[in-house]
């Protein structure tokens, strides 16, 4: 049963002070949805910049209120900028989310990212597959698509946190986050979410600002988990065809409200 | 005149198995239309992914059920991706397609894609300018706009068929399907398609998807044709302004069905 | 006061001209925003290419009618292919504008947007923070947001535009286009354009385009100004929301006509 503080209100709470403070969102991340990301963030009221260069990123990750490292099309010159940016947070005490796609069947990023856990994420977003494979044992994934059920995945989001000291977000058709002691379960979001491309990459965008302005890392969680839900959730009632539901979840984003996400939010 | 297989009951038949089966299309494509392609793979019932760095490239292209190489924003990371993702993808009996953009005026790419066509992709996708320069012909290209009429190009893209084994599908207001021996002319599609960027990239992709499950690289050519075509006249019927016909392309490609193919289709 | 080329009659004859000729612009731009930039290019008339392999970038900047350069996510390959893109335009006499995204707080793209100044651009385009650490003052900017008011930076870009022999079009609730001796307010534009990435990239390529075939750069940043001005005002009367907008305001571009702008400019 979650403590009070991961009820609607939390969630509540950390959407508007992102609206309030505007939290610049230092962004790290596939070439795929970069241009999504950054629309996702500015939707929901946070401020994104990506710079990419490895002397620059280190350079903002310290000015940036938050990072966010998704190895999603991973190359050489990111793993340079992201082995440089992620000390540079942890030295400026910003917080920061690892998002380890497709980790498990890729060699390169499994290592990679094995050592990224070690640097200690503020908050760790997969889905059951990549959590799984993030703790060395062996998942189904294939891709970027998860072969695991997110449940089965929960044990291993637990150790993760207790490892990173931080808060796991697993997702799936129910999001669970966790900080290894304490996990709640977010149900709100539409399969359609998986039929457009960088939905849950821009959701760890969305964790990233949550973690710059909430209480908590699972806080955080719980509230990237929940605002992406219920814009989803929103948006699904606008239109069921991938093309129109994308911008109808970026006008979700920007709608959200106290009284919407009380009467829509799913936590438990 | 076109063998029953090229009837729109076999673009069906391959529309059909692409839903069952979400075949996994790695992309090598280039940094402007990323975003688009995945979306129309994901609105097709397709999966997309791209992996990047040379190793896991040439790892996933073994992995995944198809390749596209686009070579639209070339750079040297990407040249050594390529030409190890190629082999892999030969090695493992994985089709792969090639769309060889801009290729004829400008020197590296021109170079380079000889080498690939070497390696006899399953099918090159490519307007009349990029067949023609690819058999090293002088073409009238200027950047990505096509300076020959795609019937010009047939002859070109017979040859090329031979030369590679597989299929050329020659792009233009009349899409031109060949294996050398057999041509089919493909009549879907809409003038608005050219004034949204990645429409043709992401054709590709979608002819990769197709190669996944078809059982010719000349069906799979067919297929990605009037796939394409009949989703942008569709969507043409929404929409004549770019910006809400790029959504409402995206919305038709989920929607297309047997009947709306039976329907539509213009294949000769 | 503007002399009268700095009507509406101005901006009309340059898109009259982007519509009929069809530039090709040379975008080497930030990973964020190609796609827009592409589709934004497209719906107005013009045609993007985008270039990136630094042989290839020199070479096609010959042959496209103008280059535009964002610094946005600048890394090593990128300030390669712009050092040699650059002299390439300037050599072949095409005219080249640069936006020095986030210049002022990162240390990199600083030092090198003052080399790029020194090839002497066609037309600079840069929020007020951008424009006054172009010439060595310190800004208050952070990242990409500007922290100056935009009339506090004329000073700065009338130095700069008398420099470079070009334009300089300083964008903010007004954006201010000068040469140095003259200068023209255009007040078009919505704020809702602040909440969709990219339509400051975007304008730049647009200046790039009516570059291409304006009598001076002066015309052409007054031009692109407010052609995305007064396409941003239409979007803002479709919908507020920044999903649509952003579809609405393609929609707009390639809806703008004489009587549009006759109707809507907003120039003094």
């Amino acid at each position: 049963m979650p403590a009070p503080k991961f009820s609607a209100d939390g969630v509540i709470a950390i959407l508007e002070r992102i609206r309030a403070r505007h939290p610049l969102v230092h962004c790290l991340t596939n070439h795929v949805v970069k241009n999504f990301t950054a629309n996702v963030l500015l939707a929901l009221g946070a401020a994104p910049a990506m710079v990419e260069h490895a002397d620059e990123a280190a350079q903002f990750a310290a000015m940036a209120d938050a990072l966010l490292v998704n190895i999603g099309t991973l190359d050489e010159p990111q793993i340079t900028a992201i082995s440089r940016a992620i000390p540079s947070a942890n030295q400026a005490h910003k917080p920061w989310v690892f998002d380890p796609v497709a980790v498990g069947p890729l060699t390169i990023r499994t290592q990679f990212a094995r050592e990224i856990v070690a640097l200690r994420p503020t908050l760790i977003r997969g889905n059951a597959s990549e959590i799984i494979a993030l703790i060395g044992q062996t998942a189904r994934g294939r891709g970027v698509d998860s072969g695991d059920d997110t449940e089965t995945a929960l044990a291993a989001a637990q150790t993760l946190a207790t490892l990173t000291g931080g808060a796991v977000l697993v997702t799936g058709p129910v999001d669970y986050a966790t900080n290894g002691t304490e996990t709640v379960a977010c149900a709100n979001g539409h399969p359609l979410m998986t039929r457009v491309t960088g939905v849950g990459c821009a959701q760890g965008a969305v964790a990233a600002a949550c973690c710059a302005v909430a209480d908590s890392p699972l806080a955080a969680a719980v509230a990237a988990a929940t605002l992406m839900g219920v814009a989803g959730d929103l948006a699904a009632r606008v239109s069921l065809r991938p093309g129109s539901f994308t911008e109808a979840l970026l006008d979700s984003l920007d709608q959200l409200d106290a009284d919407i996400l009380r009467r829509e939010a799913k936590l438990s």
